[in-house]
């Protein structure tokens, strides 16, 4: 059509033509193709203002209304982001969500907005691992207790053991405390920091490739075996990861395990119904002393690079636990790196034969491979039913799951830092799970094995989401919203949830008119 | 309700129960809370198939029906593909799309997979820039023609010009021949492939953030300028241009340029309307000489970091480019990085006013700046009525412009390699267009400076899509499409495309007999 192409000099005789086509075709049925004139400024503006909002209503956290005090709190907690945003703009060199989560650990804790969500009452911990809870420090205090042996050397691999008498083969076995003596504490021990996280000074050129770090991995996992499987340490572990996670204002955890069989001194083994019962029985005592805890569960996870004997083996386990702990051994899982396990769809026989009153909460979709049989775990752990998914890393690569999981309200479990620190994604602005955050989608965030990568039980991973997966424009609305998910999507029973949304409501208001008044004070002396 | 939770050893009780609830709930019309059961495994297998087939319908180049050669030379296709992939998910190091450009370029230089993209027709390009364009090689050349002077050295910085008398002030200038000779041809010619790439052996550490890439990247453009500015290497650099995007099999290209005053050795300086006269004539020879070759357009994209001044100098010569050479000059669009520049917000009122005919295609959204006011360029090339978007990595984070852009037929011109190089991204699988490539989105894939970074004009970035980005399902139709789309969302006239889509078609088919026939041969000879 020549009308709609012409050479014109002038644009007012280009809005008359068209003007008068369009008028035309009014009047006489004809239709011309629909060329939209620019708009004016005001026009413009209101559009923009239009689709702006459509866009901010639509995001995580939009559907919380804020109260004077927590609009007060959300305007300081805006600035601390805006400013490290700026900053971060201006050279992303000094943004930490851009870097290495080992490049930055002293930034981080030196960051006013990472001492905000520290403080700040989060919800519960839906994604953790049981022997990656507590901190390094604690596995350091429990190398201090006697009877402990060791053999090998640090760099090319130890190993330990708790033993009344020198550990048969009696090859190389000493004590600890002869070794520590010998080295002198300060190495000792910081040779233990470095044996029990993944932390290395040059994370980039330390570990190229996902395999790497899983490699170092599973050398850590071996090693810490045997000194968190006697007894009394993992008594001591569980006790010091909660009173550490309930430091971090985290008041509720559902962590995944394997139910190791336990030792002691006297030869006595402890099976994974003895290990649940330490499990309830410390949750009780901390929540005894600490009423502002709502308490733990336990989802059953063994690995998944196992054969057909095996996996029937776990799932006549999962049957006794769930018989007999039902209201705390709430699922089942399976895990280890996904890439080299088997994928679900290798189980899905056993999987359909478990009673479907046993909850599935599957890792799935923790990989970058697109379209590559891990992939297809994300397929499986939907159709299996699952509660929630674990990771759900590559979900957004999948349109048709991603809304199968929104309809289904399957709850994806984010864990921002372990995605980095095993190589998924170098820079957290990239993190997919960016997109999710931009509707009210079923997530919560969590922290997968926060002690080896030397994070705090919530706190990292939370900074990390708020301030490098986020919109700049998301706010306290944003973290609020995450805090209720986690207590939402939690295995809970109705009645146990509602008095833990009570319990972290109080602690809310508590937080936040302190923080309130602690800013009024603040503006008055100003 | 108790029944929906009962501790039950035999499953089969659980799914009597349930199908009496059920029953009674349709007889009686009560309501009860459903609580699927587990499904039998071959209703489990179809309701799979039927997921996995949504998914699979879904997929961009699904629509494409291969013909039974195209099926041939799809097998051959894909078994190249699912090597590659293979060897990287049994070690991510070995897979390309995984690393860094520049370390793996003389890895898929060897790879049968890329050599198949290379020699396939792949349509069209849609976005790159003027000095960008040509393989350094061509730069190397121009360095050997007479009257090149040069001052600084390589290291600091260097200078160029084109000159019959030594430039003033008399301070430093050689002529390159003295330097050349004095350094050796070998180590002079390197020092220039140096200087007018980006690349580095060693690129990780090399460039830690997008300012420093961006630094270098204005510093090459700084000293390339004089050289190719110079009217007889313009016109050599554009010949040279075409013939390698020829050869690379690319029948089209829609080119950003700055239209720089040109120069000779006169003193006579050359204007934006001659050097748009320099390449159309230049396309017309090259036309003539290449039949399969469909031509050339322009789309007038100036620097954006500048004052409303220089905007309004830059409208007044897009109007006066629209009129006097409509068909050629295409579009208009702003330039450089955007994190530093200005946004389009600032120009709003002078970008309204330009005459609706005029074709926007704006640089927007590439960025990693979730809602800062770069990302807000969306927004405003959305409302502003872009024809395509430059880059658009930052849209899948925008539900709502997502959904504008699909609607309004927006293309999304995507550089995956310029992505990388340019910090945005470290690993391909992490791209966000792998989500778009999930579904028929408006896209291509386009290779923004392709000299800069060492790559072919097009090849490698449609290596690093389909093996990097593309779900490993993805096949030859996922090609074709991209091919094809190129052609359908360029600014030829509807005429020219109907003329180019045949061609491409024809050049299509005799690729795609020749290959299957080599296949066949080779199945004959084993």
């Amino acid at each position: 059509m020549a009308a709609s192409r012409p050479k014109l000099t002038c644009s007012n005789s280009m809005l008359v033509i068209v003007s008068l086509l369009t008028l035309l075709s009014t009047l006489e049925g004809y239709t011309i193709i629909e060329r939209p004139t620019r708009p004016s400024l005001d026009e413009y503006l209101h559009q923009r203002g239009l689709l702006a909002s459509a866009e901010a209503e639509l995001a995580l956290g939009a559907d919380i209304e804020l109260s004077s005090n927590e609009s007060l709190v959300n305007n300081y907690l805006m600035d601390l982001k805006i400013s490290e945003l700026s900053a971060g703009f201006i050279n992303p060199i000094n943004f930490n969500p851009a870097r290495h989560f080992f490049e930055v650990l002293d930034q981080i804790t030196a960051s006013p907005l990472f001492q905000f969500i520290r403080e700040m009452p989060k919800g519960g911990v839906l994604h953790a691992h049981d022997t990656a809870l507590a901190s390094t420090e604690v596995i350091v205090n429990a190398t201090y207790r006697p009877h402990l042996w060791q053999r090998g050397d640090f760099q090319k691999g130890v190993e330990f053991k708790f033993s009344r008498t020198k550990p048969t083969p009696d090859d190389g076995w000493e004590t600890v405390d002869t070794v520590r003596k010998r080295l002198g504490v300060d190495k000792y021990d910081a040779e233990i920091r470095q044996l029990f996280t993944l932390y290395d000074a040059d994370p980039l050129n330390a570990y190229r490739t996902i395999n790497d770090v899983w490699d170092r991995f599973s050398r850590l996992f071996l090693a810490l075996n045997p000194i968190v499987t006697y007894k009394p340490v993992w008594e001591y572990y569980f006790r010091e990861a909660l009173r550490e996670f309930y430091e971090d204002n985290v008041m509720y955890l559902e962590f995944r395990g394997l139910l190791p069989t336990l030792y002691d001194l006297d030869g006595k083994s402890y099976k994974p119904e003895d290990v649940v019962e330490i499990y309830r029985r410390i949750t009780e005592e901390f929540k005894a002393e600490n009423p502002g805890f709502a308490g733990t569960k336990f989802i059953y996870a063994p690995l998944r690079l196992v054969d057909n004997e095996t996996v029937e083996q776990y799932i006549s386990l999962a049957e006794r636990l769930h018989t007999q702990y039902g209201d705390y051994v709430v699922g089942f899982d399976l895990v280890g790196q996904e890439d080299k396990g088997y994928p679900l769809y290798k189980f899905i026989p056993q999987l359909l034969s478990m009673p479907e009153t046993i909850n599935f909460l599957f890792h799935a979709g923790e990989t970058n491979w697109h379209g590559m049989p891990t992939d297809e775990n994300l397929l499986d752990a939907i159709l299996l039913g699952t509660k929630r998914i674990g990771h759900g890393y590559a979900l957004i690569k999948h349109p048709v799951l991603l809304d199968e999981v929104k309809k289904r309200k399957i709850c994806v479990e984010i864990n921002p830092i372990s995605n980095q620190v095993l190589k998924l994604v170098a820079d957290y602005r990239n993190h997919p799970a960016s997109v999710l955050f931009t509707s009210d989608f079923p997530l919560v965030v969590s922290s997968d094995d926060p002690s080896f990568w030397r994070a705090t039980p919530l706190s990292h991973d939370f900074y990390m989401a708020f301030l490098g997966m986020a919109s700049a424009h998301q706010d306290l609305r944003l973290l609020k919203k995450l805090a209720l998910n986690s207590l939402h999507y939690s295995l809970m029973s109705e009645k146990e949830k509602s008095a833990a949304e009570a319990t972290f409501h109080e602690a809310w208001e508590n937080f936040v008119n302190a923080k309130a008044a602690q800013l009024t004070t603040k503006r008055k002396q100003v």
